[in-house]
């Protein structure tokens, strides 16, 4: 990971697009904000756009491209969405048809791309404060879980919120909220702490997405809404075809994650 | 204007309704957040959404309503977004036809109703920290000036940025920054501070809309993005019809400003 690390956004995207780099992209090009994507078709995007206002923390809008378009003009100038994301997911009717690592062939005219921000914005922010981010250290996709909380719905669009976990010691808690309430464009400050049960998660070591992390003796487990939320309220909600990026597997942007500090909850 | 600041705006709003208050809203309900109105038909409500992410400084979203729904159920239990404003606009094919007290007559099924943060919910904070809010000392609307910014475009919306203006003594300029930057979901931190002609506006005496207020020696007029914005956009971009609220004649919400400062850019 630590090669990968040194280069910049525009450098991995290339990788991605020439299908050379696949894997989760934490710890990529730090300092860069990374995204989450949606494509859905353009009948959708209203109902989808208004669950993004109404869900803010889970689906912080940070780009919302023209009918059609491919190219993330403010976010990524020259960038490729149907290529330039390591792997994606296929919804159809809601089920998770595919993981493949190129789009192209399944574009569509009438698509309409929303890009989120990531939570992986603020931990260059957590980590340049000496807090230990432990999926990183630990080299694995982030751990993510589907919550018993409800989404404010939006049209078709309804279903639960995802949660993101980075344990942090209790006397590093306080520190954690401070500096991630600062982004609120990537999901802001925890939506938990403590708990797992009081969101309806069973078994903290089988998140449903991603990755399951140590959890040390004396630490806690801290919850952040997560941009993989539209995935779980797809599944429910069974628009005929959706495509997001695969779990961990983001959109790296070239813009930095200092900016987002300063533009609030949207660009 | 000071028996009305003592009202609710549950009471306000039965007012309006009846036509007993017609009047700008600047002042009015103290320590409760008030909201632009935009109102259009369904097919123009994505661009237009889209438009507000762009453009999010000026458009600020606080609440979106289903199509053909005229309770504000979030914002304003129990109100009428035909009747509860003191006074609107309607505008055909970009020009302002008139300025009704109620549009119940006008109402569509199709209508998609857009209620979007305002300046006036920051102004209670001012106060409150001693600085003096000149057009409410005055009695007077705020002035608002269309500048020579343009924004960014989105579908069919395109048109200049408008700005509200509160004059301050240069020694009090850099406090006003800090406590309305609190407030992203209501335009946030000033767009500029100073020499209104490089915002293209001729005669700081003539605004706009809203009323002019006085400028005293040793003042800078300091200049917010505003939720006026939407109306010079339509102006340019003529839809067939759109309604807004008169400017400064706004919604009344039982939404508390304090609850804007944590919530970031959007509810």
């Amino acid at each position: 990971m630590s090669d990968y690390a040194k280069l910049s956004p525009k450098q991995l995207r290339a990788l991605m697009r020439n299908g050379h780099y696949t894997q989760p992209t934490a710890g990529l090009a730090l300092g860069y904000a990374q995204a989450n994507l949606v494509i859905l078709k353009q009948e959708l995007a209203f109902d989808f756009l208004l669950f993004c206002q109404r869900n803010a923390q889970a689906c912080p809008v940070l780009e919302v491209l023209e009918p059609g378009c491919f190219e993330a003009k403010f976010l990524a100038p020259g960038s490729d969405l149907r290529t330039d994301l390591p792997r994606y997911r296929v919804f159809r009717d809601g089920v998770l048809m595919s993981e493949p690592l190129d789009i192209t062939a399944l574009w569509r005219g009438d698509f309409v791309s929303f890009l989120l921000g990531c939570s992986f914005s603020f931990e260059a922010a957590l980590v340049e404060q000496s807090l230990e981010v432990r999926h990183i250290s630990e080299g694995r996709n982030v751990p993510m879980y589907v919550t018993n909380i409800p989404c404010r719905e939006a049209g078709v669009f309804s279903g639960p919120l995802v949660v993101s976990m980075r344990p942090f010691a209790a006397r590093d808690v306080a520190k954690a909220v401070q500096i991630t309430g600062r982004y609120r464009a990537v999901h802001g400050a925890p939506v938990h702490i403590g708990d797992p049960a009081a969101l309806g998660i069973k078994d903290i070591a089988r998140p449903d997405m991603g990755e399951a992390v140590t959890v040390h003796a004396g630490e806690l487990p801290v919850f952040w809404a997560c941009g993989c939320t539209p995935q779980a309220v797809v599944m429910q909600s069974k628009p005929d075809l959706v495509i997001t990026h695969a779990p961990g597997h983001m959109f790296v942007t070239d813009l930095r994650d200092k900016d987002l500090e300063t533009i609030g909850g949207m660009v």
